[in-house]
């Protein structure tokens, strides 16, 4: 498995609704499952069509768009959900069912063995009534799970061969890279190379994306994302903070989304839910390409690599450097100047950096102001 | 060195300075470092004095406020840079050059052997001028320099035994944490158990908080963070993202900070810079304690921790389970109820759930619209 070969599971429209802020009509439904057509996502996840009415009713109009993705959707460890979903209209089936002590006791209230049961019965029923679905069977909590309990759900569910993918679930956020790649890399030696993993993390600590990476390096193959993150608490992975891993790793591995439709895909978002993008989100967030101090900026003017990991063009955007602060330094006021077509020897720019610092100490300016101080110099 | 045995240098008053949106008023420094401070930071790092006529006048004015923690500021690798940081009242200046080709080039255009001579002049200064001063020198953009060009540096440095801390930089914020580890792992072998290790992570490809944590077990002593992250383009490891993740990895590793003034905090910096916090910041995001989905509801309802793995209470917060939309489940109506006072029977509060739920397809409710449902249900 190269790392350039993996899938994307958008579950904006499933893990996304989980977010308290978020209820999505069926027309907003619409509108991004489009967008992440066009984006290219391989899989959009949807609520469970037991979830509600309308949920159901979602299920089956999102199926029937004729998207180039697959349409699955996530339900619970029941044969009642199981039926239902089948008449949803979907590609896929994402069973999940918590393995760790926790869930077990406080959730399903079921011991090992049931689950394996219960799983044998739900996925050999939905494959007797449409072998042509795509099944994945997920472990909830697969971090604080034991190894033997996962390893003892997984084979004999393996050994059906009727389903595509296992899923690992970091579902409260706890899991490190490290116990990422570790667990999954076990799983991959054990389950063969002809099983789908994916991957699904929170975000609680931090470490979705780099979990979500670093599950790539082990040998998954799927990965669990939604616009701007949004999911249960504070969500799971992002999806453009999975694009900029992926991207700074090898440009190739991302090149096949239209990457330029990705600012566009979080603007719709966050004007449907009303939750302005974070400022500081990789990618999107608005000051992602901006660069103040007058170290940088001047290295950016020489080559932008200097301070960019990722070209901000690629996605549609520009970077900008900013210069009405007390940061900025002569090289960026220089071009700053240029750029207003003003000509000013370079002692004059020293000592306008100089002015435009002390002014920067005493009072807030604006990029207009200091437009204005370089003109008024310049007569 | 364990894990819990590390120190947070916080650099809101310096990276922080660099967010686009940042213009920090000398009052709004000295109310952040007294805050950072009573949080317990060990470290406030500071603009270097040589930015402006103000950032000099703020060094020392908060390098004299006598708070508990250590006072530094941040400069470039220069004589005259550092002889002003001397007088800047600091208890320590952290150094910084970078090492990569293309800072070298496109930056300060000095090789690696002018790089060793210009430290090893202004180290050699800063020492012979005061030898109380905490010397750090840290190697920009670490992580595109070479190794061999990190230790000619870092090795001839050491040997001058005037440093107490060599900086490892994640400049550009593209590294994975298992180069973090990798790298400073490395370094740890070369350098011995006397040197501290300072980590600095940005956060362009989503990875600093999981980049800190890793360099902190590969034997970093010291992590770089800013509250909210901010910092030049999408900022560097957040404090409360970096305090979540050590939460989970060890209660006792954070408990020595006053972790009900994490959120004040937060709260302080976000109104004075007008950004809010981001919604699904680590803790302190407003939806990090949201309950939301059915499942969710009925297992932490049974026990918190099913789907928590850090306890809000810890942090003053509380955690809440919304009811009011189509996701709900009847173990949250019921709880619900009961908050209320209700008495109602299994079979009206699986009724009234289907009914929510069918309603929430149909329109945006509100918690008061489900509870005045529960309460006419009642009657």
């Amino acid at each position: 498995m190269s790392l350039t070969n993996f899938f994307i599971v958008d579950s904006t429209l499933r893990e996304g609704e989980q977010c308290p802020r978020v209820n999505f009509s069926t027309e907003q439904k619409i509108e991004i499952a489009y967008s992440l057509a066009e984006f290219g996502v391989e899989f959009i996840e949807l609520t469970s069509p037991v979830a509600s009415p309308r949920s159901r009713q979602d299920c089956l109009k999102i199926s029937s768009l004729g998207l180039p993705c697959k349409i699955v959707t996530h339900i619970r460890c029941h044969s009642e959900d199981a039926q239902i979903a089948i008449d949803s209209g979907v590609n896929g089936i994402n069973i999940a069912i918590g393995t760790s002590r926790l869930l077990r006791e406080h959730g399903h209230g079921k011991n090992i063995n049931q689950i394996i049961d219960l799983a044998t019965e739900v996925i050999t029923y939905i494959h007797s009534q449409n072998p042509n679905l795509i099944i994945r069977f997920s472990a909830e909590d697969s971090f604080r799970s034991s190894f033997q309990d996962l390893l003892s759900v997984f084979l004999p569910i393996q050994k059906l061969e009727m389903i595509h993918r296992i899923g690992i679930a970091d579902t409260v956020g706890i899991a490190t890279p490290f116990q990422v790649y570790s667990l999954i890399k076990s799983l991959r030696q054990l389950v063969g190379s002809a099983m789908d993993i994916e991957f699904h993390g929170h975000n609680d600590t931090g470490c979705a994306v780099a979990n979500s990476h670093s599950a790539l390096e082990a040998g998954a193959t799927h990965i669990d994302t939604t616009i701007l993150g949004i999911g249960e608490r504070n969500g799971i992975t992002s999806l453009a903070g999975f694009i900029s891993r992926m991207y700074t790793i090898s440009y190739e591995s991302v090149s096949r989304y239209n990457l330029k439709k990705l600012v566009p895909l979080h603007n719709l978002l966050s004007e449907m839910i009303g939750i302005p993008i974070p400022f500081n989100h990789c990618i999107v967030g608005e000051s992602a390409f901006i660069h103040k101090a007058g170290i940088h900026s001047k290295a950016v003017l020489s080559n932008p690599q200097s301070y960019e990991s990722i070209d901000p063009m690629v996605f549609g955007l520009d970077r900008q450097i900013i210069t009405n602060h007390r940061l900025t330094g002569w090289n960026a006021i220089a071009d700053r100047a240029n750029q207003l077509g003003l000509n000013l020897d370079v002692d004059e720019i020293r000592q306008l950096t100089l002015y435009i610092k002390q002014l920067a100490d005493q009072k807030l300016l604006t990029q207009n102001d200091v437009d204005q101080i370089l003109l008024d110099a310049s007569i």
